[in-house]
């Protein structure tokens, strides 16, 4: 099926007639299993390839043994090592593909009222053959593109308000919008959108009482992006394919009916973009404060399990 | 530490007086758990990056539940799958990084006589903080560089010698040679080198008869690369950073004594190379024989497990 | 329910109207999940409690690692140990409960053409509130009774014609009843029978060869109780509630149809018996054979899990 | 080793010249890794089987999925069936022994200065052959006797002072003595000790809220046992192998220094007794409230795992 030749605005959703309002459902089909993505065209690729001016490589999967405890009531990966006298094999239990870096794919959530992306339902989430909208649909096709990183941690310290990971404070379409132009960087239809907040950094200074406080999901509150319309628009808008932060949901935590909701609602269940959530994005980040170069080329190859509901992101940006 | 101006060849070996004999070992410092991707280079990868002239992606994971039944008396991956209404979580339990796609670690294989690579021991591997060489190393670097595909199943059958790929046929260093040749590619210092013996595409032709038969580790017979000095040595005097293959072991198999013992104990533990192994090289081994152009970039995240043994490659090939 | 007054010969089955051929299904009512442990009542618990005449006990549970590597493609159970400076904890993963010594509950096999025990289906067997047929029902039952023990390994050795645990030796129901006669013993409905071949003791005398080879489920030869009717009848007839073994399946293996089939169908499928396996029977034989008593106070608690299909017996045999 | 003819009382420990103060260290051997269970002799079991007057089962093993969420930081047992059309087969991951119904084996506590009872080592503690002190012990000797129940929960209604279950009520040795008093029974040396708060049957007339809640280790209340030298001073000189408790911890939760500590150290660390938590002790307590007698014949069959921590009871109670 050819793309869209223009993408509809927020305004203009629901993309289909008959689907969700504000949904872009069926946008890239009615069996597309892939949303967003399907941005990535050869061209995109391969400009965005061109990025790759230094040979600098930042990869994004952080420790997997990390944040410990996990949070959200998410397991510890066990590791059991086999030995022989030379040499070594090893087996992973209790391996949550979300509980440190991850991707949630399009089965993760979806709308509370219209149900999970393009229509499917949690009926069609198996695991089995048949299984649907699970990340091995991005595994097989590869994910692969420009990236524009916004570092909000360092943009709120050089404007006098730095934040406070500690705190739930929600940042503001507005306010990506002021980083973003600060930065002066583009932000370009099918691009991944990476947001630093500094929230790794803040974590590793924490002692263990702190991370273990925090591990329980009604104590944990970390700033994110704020939840609502406003930024569904804004977002939207953008066209971007995912969006991949360093905190522990993207959105500020804790999420209430006050402050506009679940917008991973939005993101996933109607719009089909990607989310990525406890990335390493220090490096990156230093080395983009560095040089003032806030694009670079992103690769991504999940996990190719059927059915799956989230893998690392196993992505490098490259510079 | 500066990298070394000039390789070692062969026959130059060991790399640094006191290692053990035919090894590379200390050659990136004493203290090195990276192995020859230090040669991947800034420069080497900006330069690589400029392969990516049509914005096609090859992703190497294969279906992580295939082979089916798991060889080598691995396990298969058993998901769980957590239900709200219109959301899902998942955890895998016994998840063996080896046993579909996969990289090994430098702990996966050493010398049976002088051990693990740069001369840890297996105390050495304990998954807790202080284990060495693990895939974490690589993981924490990233993997980006030139590749170039040699398609022995191509070639073979091009020259009237097909693979029959329920055999152990051991395909010579000379072999190596003459189907590079015949593919017009160059093999580059610090080059991933990707061998195809087309054995995924036999594997997905058997029956479940077969298939269980296989599963059987002294059942299995795979053709792969010879074991041996002689390969050994051209390897080596290729200088890439790992092999990567389709089929079971890289090496043909069942690996004996009178065949050359186990090529492994070269690869990783004398070069400090990468080996991967069952990696999904069809679509881009077709893209191949279509344009004539051998050479890709590729990249790869494996996961960042303190300690692991093994990783699927997380890889994708970019033209 | 009440108890039937007097339960059906083998020739009188169905035991109820309707029912498939030869199956004692519904016999203790439609919704019966128990089967035949029905058939331990008060009185007969009672009154087996008395064997217990000298405080010897005799537990079945084998080591959780054996066999090892285990047989019929089961895994081999993994323990993580969590330490803190005095204290400890552990987490089990990988355990098959049908590993080791155990019980198959009444949805491990059914009958090949009617299915499951008492008409339940493979859709009824979901692990999830509501399932069917699962162990949980014997274990908030409980399970104690008397025993009678066939020492099938002496008796063989005794008459000149000792049993090759690594043959697949069929002993036929005649058989059984006259090692029963030599021992004096008297089978009584309700008991539970304990079958000894002595392939446990056979087990451990074996190299790592040997088990690696025989782990394989094609390579595997142990002997065991005939397939077919003449065995069916007779310990229908017996109407033993269960019958406890110390080989891998109770029946000869391989099963054939040659050799008159898989004779669980019969036991658990159609007759709602428990079936046994790789029990530790070594010491109670023995004292058996020290004092020429070969019944004992039977009693066992099988994990409490929702809809499991296998547990440990967790069983003592007490004299 | 003969079984020491007079116990000491707990002024008289230690028991053995040189063992740590107050401890029973080595009172049935330096290399004893049974602990109080030697008492367990054939005389008393063939005793306690005479209290199977009825024939009536009461299994101690609480649904594997409750509680749920489990505590202290524990996980759920997950099941993975696997399905052939007429049978099954499954599979346990996450199966933390100490989750639901438990046994703590010799080396789930120690004393926090003194270390592991009868002075092995965490060290000594590996899962692996030579490992020390492991519920294999237990598994591999078997566990049967007379057990007596002090029913508290109905005492403490019955005196109108009912306990309240979501409470850290701390009952003190006096008060279990005057609830043995009260049901007019004795305790001998070599019983188990059963002790029924209530806890369970509050439990299960919780919501979920409230369940999620106590899951978090810091927010638990749970009534239980006093701590500190009075209670181990009793329990001592009871001379019981074991406490089987259906609350949490068996003593009262939260432990803190102001309250005596933690008397897992005395019982477990300094004594060598088996301690029991989340038994199902419902049925029974109903039982005995009937008949008015508070007696039984206990048998128990632990896992037999390698050095394994904890393991569900597989316990009945006979009458």
């Amino acid at each position: 099926m050819p793309l869209p030749e223009k993408l509809p605005t927020f305004d203009e959703l629901p993309a289909v007639p008959g689907a969700p309002p504000q949904s872009a459902w069926w946008l890239f089909g009615r069996d597309d299993q892939v949303g967003m993505f399907n941005l990535q065209t050869p061209e995109r690729i391969a400009d965005a390839a061109r990025l790759v001016r230094h040979g600098k490589m930042f990869p994004m999967n952080w420790e997997l043994e990390l944040p410990n405890p996990p949070l959200f009531s998410r397991g510890a990966v066990r590791q059991t090592i086999f030995r022989r006298p030379t040499s070594h094999d090893d087996v992973l239990d209790n391996f949550y593909p979300q509980a440190s870096s991850q991707w949630d794919s399009l089965v993760h959530v979806g709308h509370s009222q219209h149900g999970l992306y393009n229509g499917i339902t949690s009926a069609d989430v198996t695991g089995q053959p048949g299984t649907k909208n699970g990340i091995e649909h991005w595994a097989r096709r590869g994910i692969a593109g420009r990236a524009v990183l916004l570092d909000l941690g360092r943009y709120f310290a050089a404007i006098g308000s730095p934040l406070d990971c500690g705190s739930d404070r929600r940042v503001t379409a507005a306010e990506l919008e002021a980083c973003r132009q600060a930065q002066g960087v583009e932000i370009r239809e099918g691009d991944v959108l990476l947001l630093r907040f500094g929230w790794q950094d803040w974590y590793l200074a924490q002692d263990s009482a702190t991370r273990q406080a925090i591990s329980n999901r009604s104590a944990l509150r970390a700033p994110g992006i704020a939840a609502g319309e406003e930024m569904a628009r804004y977002l939207w808008n953008c066209h971007v394919v995912a969006i991949g932060a360093d905190n522990p949901a993207l959105e500020a935590w804790p999420r209430t009916p006050e402050t506009g909701g679940f917008l991973h609602e939005y993101i996933i269940g109607l719009f089909g973009m990607g989310i990525g959530e406890l990335w390493d994005l220090s490096r990156l980040a230093a080395d983009c404060a560095d040089d003032g170069v806030y694009e670079c080329f992103f690769v991504s190859a999940p996990l190719n399990k059927l059915g799956g509901v989230g893998s690392p992101p196993n992505a490098l940006a490259l510079k």
